[in-house]
């Protein structure tokens, strides 16, 4: 199968290891001043990883156009060896998150070794009761989870239930559960009774879970619906994890909140109450606009990863989030968007590893602003690019990963050999 | 004491009798032909009340100025008499809800005698921990109830347990709880922290309820923190509450959310988890712009008693809340503002009252969207104002609250009897 | 053709005019105390008309999933069929406004005979460059009238020839320009390059306009670009119309706005410089959701014409502004929400015209604050309705408009004669 | 007059000297690898500078409290020592921009003088009609320069001529113009009539401006008034400034804006139509939040800095921002936050001249996204903090602001010298 080859890899590299070195070296020297151990963060990071959506390296679009790009993945295989780029030139994306049914494929068995051959493995299972399938029996027009009609919802319990099945098979361990329901209109919904069936048919999901399994609840603000959707926000997305059980916890999307709402406190309550699934990292300016990563706010990806690395440094219980890309490449290279998203965010988990803890801890209870703001400014203006390309040397992955993709041919190989999608009306991601 | 002469009140609806007379008459008509009886939405309504602020009957202000008003009370038994007046013209404010030390007095009891006498009793009492007082021992700058220091939380604690302490003996039943805890610098607050302290602090306060009272915790997204707050959303408020049991609720300022929030549907989600504590009805445009209820979006007000009138129509269990005025007269005669806005809380009540709940049930089940809105909108535009003047005017009010106050002379007397207070610097609402 | 019987709308207004005749008269009485005549109410009313687009009589979707309608237009001719029902009931609708490539037709004379039988003509037409066409040259993914390569931006201003073109055999008087045009990185876009490009390529459409057009120019806060747009905001607009000269204004569409924003105020900025070309009316909760108008917000419409009845009121020079309704009709029949937001907006319009603008003025010179204000809420607050369905009768439409559509069956007999879409990805609205 | 001891910066200089040399001389190495001269980006920094407020030095407050700090100035000979201080250590803010009336002042030639003697100098003149001051004939609480009545517009009118007059004597070359008129309620104020009396007002202002001033004219969407402003974005101020002539341009402060709005964007649209009079650097979360600028959007305010360096790289026309900051230090130590807030906004220019300007043309012009993003991002994740502290040493200011800050003692010794402020009422900023 067409990857990059190693020794493009190796060449890109030799050409600006020089550099890095000197580079790692001097930024070693003064994170050594401050008693931090460059060595130690670099490991970390090496151990850190985040997931890709295999929706991920389509082209996305919005509900007004599709512009495909050149090589588009024509199903799942296409979609795993285009993950297996972004894996091998980053080294930290090993993951990559189905979803059903648009990654249908009939023998999962397969599917697993193939992606192990790639050096991957299946992370979360994401159902699909937001759109019609042909030859569908009720249409989710009205709802799935919440339909006011128990076939509808018993129809989407029963998706779900195959989804946990295939992930079964797939290795995975999670499965998460977006649904579009709500309503366009005052009064189109019962808002108590739509969230008890949420809550009912939810129940019949989580039941079905393997013992090692979680369920992701992901709440969002709007969109599809536009008046008032079922789980809206983490205070719902709580009411209903907190009634399924231990095993449901709340997903954060970084662009499913009111505008100016504060992430990361609600990630910060959501690790106080030991209900934070996990992340679908993006970016927005206005809304669930998935950006890559990073690319609008990158001091809000910060100071929510400072809040992760707290809650690892202070041993909070039944911490163990998950980690993944949730983002719409519309006017890019996918590949390049995933590679460079994954690099943003280990920026910012980085930036924050290099926080000064007990400094800050000196500040806060000293209601010193100035030094508490400072202790995180330290880290976030750190430019830790020597410790990301350290890694992914050390990794065998690329020092420069935009040069080397671009210079290894592959978005061209794979146009060669997949035939152009056509341009098509509006795009789901 | 000064009130609204009853004579005036009578001679002034006599003027207007008539027309009310008919208007009522061909409402009822109109009500008829939909199964409604007019009547009986007319007694619902005569057995409901919106409580004042003491606050609300002198002018507001904001961080640049405030604009003082004439006539402004100069201490809580000119602001009992002022209430007295709005509740004389407009029926449905009997209630007053104290803010200490704002209304220290030397003497409760005598000033629940005063009240009493002027047809007022107390509702919620207001706990002010938010600025600092003359010989305080410790500043608030940093926070109160979640402050780093256990001095200063003892201090707010032990502020709270005076002020139902005064509460007891005025009658009140419940306490309000507001603070101003935050951070305006990210790093500046331990987030887990802070809201671990505010349980804790909280949960002191909880302790000195006496068996019959509630507390009511008052969620908030910014100001006058502009980073983080602690009680920021109310999810939030739902874990605190929850945290300290059965008697603790979540009070729902209609300003006091991020911008486009839903905030009927956290009404609904507050309803069904039993968590209601009620409201403070205002208006807002931008933030915590403290308007005049209905002022800028009756629909969204009309909205919130639509679920309230859903969930008494249905006997939820536990459903119980409390309505108080909380807004910033900053423009009008406070007298003005509160008379009219309690008009249009009842205007939005009396509406949500007309909806055909049936038809609704109906259509929502069938997913009739256009039904289902037309249903609410039939009851938003049908124009309730006969049956409030018709209550009002059975129960000794005015039928033109307006023409009848600004006719009373009301506002001249007091602004002779009171010396006016100097223009100053920020005003606190 | 099949549209609704006369018999049908007869029928059912017969059964229904007894009530009305007894509402119609008792709100003349209630307004005749305020000096107000109902008839010349009524008489502007019946003068008054929104335009109906084209692609509002399909169902809309997001870019998750569309939910196909049983029968939906399957062409230009499906399309005015649909519209000649929403007028034939709501007699105020007598304006179609076409998009092209989409609703291309080979002879647009005869499109314009059949819409004349159906008593209907065509309003503002609207160009496509968001979009790509099979068989165009160039692809708009980065860009039309904006683009960086000229040759794009030829292409994108060839299309707007072909518009105006095609309105002129029509009887169309306008070009409304809506483009996609932005990024969705910072700095993808040089921003003063690509607006210059901007005005540029649209002064060669503006130089085209036949001398009895006009041309409106759209802004939109973001989507589908969700960093930056080109022609953002009412600002960027107005610079652009300026530019370009009278015959180019700016186009208000109610949901292209970043939240909070004072609408109505961007309005009468718009009216005072000459440059309101008109509306696209919805409403919306989040962003440019594209509800059903005044479905969510009605106040906020209402306040809209209240600046456009105060304009006329004013004798406002220049002030001719274009109506009508751009909304994605996602869960419900579109000829449902298209006759009931039609009537929205004729009630939102007749409120207006029951201000007292007289006392307004004083109010507002005296400021007056709660006085003002209750004159707007006096118009606001009157249940208009009576004068909507004797309007609707006098001209031929139905009393009822939703009964007497239900009733009509159309729905049905289109869905036998039209074969079902098929459930697909993402709508265009 | 106390200030810092050279002393003290000189040794606390030493003690960091030599880290200094090697962070610096390796950051150069870095950017000459790109092709920059670390040594002229240095030499640009030394040539910017950012003004100070007096206001800034005092603590701010909401409209809730105002929580005094130690030591605060008592009036206008305090603040401009505490100026003194920061622009002492940060050798970036020599410009002092005065508000009246709080700094009046007898003799403002001897003002002027005490100013130089610091290194001081008199940046843009504020004039305040959005508070009443004692004694004043007509109050502001209704509006002043748009206010409804004559007299009132006249008094605000002739307060701005005696602003320019004192401004004259101090050496100020711009008269800043910020209003808080407009409404609180829908209909309060007559939308058109406001503006164009706003118009009216200012041209009388701008008629009185010495020739070689500018008038810069602030627009803020809401606060203090609620429901709509006069001049509540960048369109209504370019249509008064535009009315206006050339001398009168359109500030910016970053917190004025509705939620959401691309600042950026504004403010290449000023650019281009040569209306940008500067900023008011500020950081914003929620809205006028007036916290440290870049403490919560440091990226946002790199990009303002982006299309600033764009300007001046292009050498666009009448190019010729004025800078300031605008924040209210309520939790912090003034002195400490605008030293910090000054180097940050330093930080922002020196990221921005980093940024490859060729490089980002190609990618704008090939519509490579990502291209042109990480163009940005490379500027921005560069520390660049060597660069600032080496400017700052060889200008005689402090390496490392805080700790040579703090080590000075001066906050002790003027709260030794300043009686103590009581804790009041909100606070104006």
């Amino acid at each position: 199968m067409t990857l990059v080859s190693t020794d493009l890899i190796a060449s890109e590299n030799a050409r600006l290891a020089e550099h890095l070195r000197s580079d790692y070296a001097h930024l070693g020297e003064q994170l050594a001043r401050q008693g931090v151990d460059i060595d130690s963060v670099k490991e970390k990071l090496k151990s850190f990883s985040v997931a890709l959506p295999s929706w991920g390296v389509g082209t996305g679009g919005t509900r007004f156009a599709r512009f495909p790009g050149a090589g588009e993945p024509r199903h799942v295989f296409d979609k795993l060896q285009d993950c297996g780029v972004v894996h091998q030139l980053a080294r930290c994306t090993p993951g990559v998150s189905l979803h059903l049914p648009w990654d249908h494929c009939s023998d999962f068995g397969e599917l697993r070794g193939h992606a192990n051959a790639l050096g991957l493995h299946f992370d979360a299972m994401n159902s699909n009761t937001f759109s019609d399938q042909r030859g569908q029996a009720n249409s989710y027009k009205f709802g799935s989870l919440t339909h006011s009609e128990a076939g509808t919802r018993a129809q989407a319990v029963e998706h779900n239930l195959e989804v946990i099945a295939a992930g079964r098979e797939l290795g995975s361990k999670a499965l998460t559960v977006w649904i579009g329901d709500g309503s366009n209109f005052p009064g189109q919904q019962h808002f108590r009774r739509a969230f008890d069936r949420y809550v009912e048919s939810a129940r019949e999901i989580y039941a079905a879970l393997p013992s090692d399994w979680r369920m992701f609840l992901e709440h969002k603000t709007c969109e599809p619906a536009f008046y008032a959707t079922v789980i809206q926000d983490w205070g719902s997305s709580y009411l209903a994890a907190s009634a399924l059980g231990p095993k449901a916890q709340c997903l954060v999307d970084l662009g499913h909140h009111a505008p100016n709402v504060n992430i990361e406190l609600i990630v910060a309550r959501l690790i106080a109450s030991g209900k934070l699934a996990g992340f679908h990292f993006n970016d927005s300016k206005y809304g669930d606009d998935d950006l890559d990563a990073g690319s609008v706010a990158p001091y809000r990806l910060f100071l929510v990863f400072n809040e992760l690395v707290a809650a690892a440094y202070e041993q909070v219980q039944d911490f163990n989030p998950s980690y993944m890309l949730d983002q719409s490449h519309n006017v890019t290279d996918p590949i390049e968007s995933l590679m460079i998203s994954a690099a943003q965010v280990q920026r910012s988990y980085a930036q924050a590893l290099l926080v000064d803890r007990q400094a800050l801890d000196v500040a806060q209870q000293g209601n010193d602003a100035i030094a508490a703001s400072q202790s995180l400014k330290a880290g976030f203006e750190t430019d830790v690019t020597p410790i990301l390309k350290q890694a992914r040397l050390e990794q065998g992955g690329a020092i420069d990963l935009l040069a080397c993709y671009r210079a290894s041919g592959y978005r061209a190989q794979v146009a060669a050999e997949r035939p152009a999608a056509m341009a098509g009306g509006g795009g789901i991601v």
